[in-house]
């Protein structure tokens, strides 16, 4: 057990939250997390509402640990994902991408535990002012979408800790026990980690995307796409054409139409590294192996507690 | 004393080097920090030879503790600036910007310990190869020059750490004792600290520069120019004339024109806020006050002790 506001605000083991991603953490993942000590989280950007439900529905027979439901706010049918977290009783709920304070008090009504991702302490203290429980922010090298302000987790988490008055958990950059010791010397009261589960063996993402991620080395991934919305990704046939678009001065509508609408499923999801969008953090140079939920969190612990003591 | 590799090979108290900045670094700062405990480096990127010479033999005056010179190797005169750092006999090099095979042989013949600084792990390799005693990493949210695969400290660190066996010195957004410790935590040896000193009263930029710092609130630089090469600089009226000449689909070269030649010094040196360039890291939001090189030494120092024994 380590003991933090994190751990306390949860009801969990350590301060380890596994971040919410689509085509990557359902039920198995999330009750997988959970179960080791963490806090399991499915991605609801990914599932329509009923495949959603089917997803909680399995995770509390999976479990009985503590676990949420990741909404990133931008996603249609916000309305119905937001009563069927009310009638399934989810817990936990971390919002993303979106006005915090659009359902924070509907949801801790029913005595959910509200989390708000961020990425600049502008938007931590908004997230405070809606009444949410705790504050994600994440950092510059996360995978996925991202924030315009590109502050780093090294400077974003001690800035929004010196005006934060709630738990803070630190992401982007932190898939180890290092990384989660460092994190919490700068002011987090825990972490989230998202590309180390992507690649882990309960992740739904294709077994091609995991060992590509594992092959991913130091300067593979770029945040790109910042004329629609910033996304990190990794450098692959499909950024080339990012690339090619952007040099080529082409309108912002024709790289939406270059976009789509498929090419994360594409890339995560069926597999297709070239012509897909491989979302993925900077820290993807550290992963090296596919392993469990369980051995991730132990191995974070472990070398946690290790470099804790050997200081 | 806080022992580490880096105290070591310099031969000093605490392994906090100082950055060797353009138009902020004279033999003032330099022979501050180094009569602080920490390394003071003379930026030599910014001085003719002659200056540069005088700043040595005045810095030699200044303290008996070792300092350095950083040396940004694409700026001109270089071959006369090696000479006269040999003749001087200057105990300490950093070179950036540049190959360090180039000037790592006949340095260290004359004695003198070299330093490369670096933005990936590929060229912290190559630094390696070529003889270089220690490497600074420097992350995405370092002031000024920067590299092009934009990793953050926080993956960049532990990633050189994997594959280096020389001393490594961490830089980018680290201006605190808790940053210093997060990265030591991340595998680093010692830290540059970089806009802190910046700011300081013994840095030779102007003053209305050192109150902009320490009014920059997280969010306000941004790294651009990346046509040309990429620069950290505070998002001020010439950041937005960068940003108008970007959305008019210009050529390079009427931004090169744009840019000039002395937009650096106007604004780091004369304090033209408005049409200066400003350069400095993200971590300008932690900065709060104009402090002496030996205050921020003693405060990163004590911070770093204190977070430590309280793990």
């Amino acid at each position: 057990m380590i003991h933090s506001k994190i751990t306390k605000l949860f009801g969990i083991k350590y301060p380890i939250v596994q971040g919410g991603m689509v085509w990557v953490s359902g039920y198995k993942l999330a009750a997988s997390v959970s179960n080791a000590g963490g806090l399991g989280l499915i991605g609801s950007g990914s599932m329509y509402p009923d495949v959603l439900r089917t997803h909680i529905q399995k995770c509390k027979k999976a479990t009985d640990k503590p676990f949420g439901v990741n909404i990133p706010m931008l996603y249609p049918n916000i309305e119905e994902i937001i009563q069927i977290i009310i009638e399934e009783k989810v817990p936990i709920v971390f919002t993303s991408a979106g006005n915090p304070a659009l359902y924070t008090a509907r949801l801790k009504k029913h005595n959910i535990t509200v989390v708000h991702v961020v990425s600049s302490v502008k938007f931590a203290l908004k997230a405070q002012a809606a009444g949410v429980d705790a504050v994600v922010a994440e950092g510059f090298e996360a995978g996925g979408h991202n924030g315009r302000e590109e502050s780093t987790t090294f400077t974003l988490i001690p800035m929004v800790k010196e005006q934060l008055n709630i738990p803070l958990i630190a992401a982007g950059g932190i898939a180890t026990g290092r990384g989660m010791l460092a994190a919490m010397v700068l002011g987090a009261d825990g972490v989230q980690v998202g590309s180390r589960f992507a690649a882990s063996k309960e992740s739904s993402a294709h077994i091609d995307f995991k060992r590509r991620v594992v092959e991913t080395s130091e300067g593979d991934t770029i945040l790109t796409l910042k004329e629609i919305a910033p996304v990190r990704m990794i450098k692959n046939e499909f950024y080339g054409e990012i690339e090619a678009h952007n040099a080529s001065g082409k309108s912002v509508e024709e790289l939406k139409e270059l976009l789509g609408k498929r090419r994360l499923k594409k890339g995560m999801f069926e597999g297709d590294l070239k012509d897909g969008m491989l979302e993925i953090g900077q820290v993807a140079g550290l992963i090296h192996s596919i392993e469990t939920a369980r051995d991730i969190v132990d191995a974070i612990v472990a070398e946690y507690l290790e470099v804790k003591k050997e200081l």
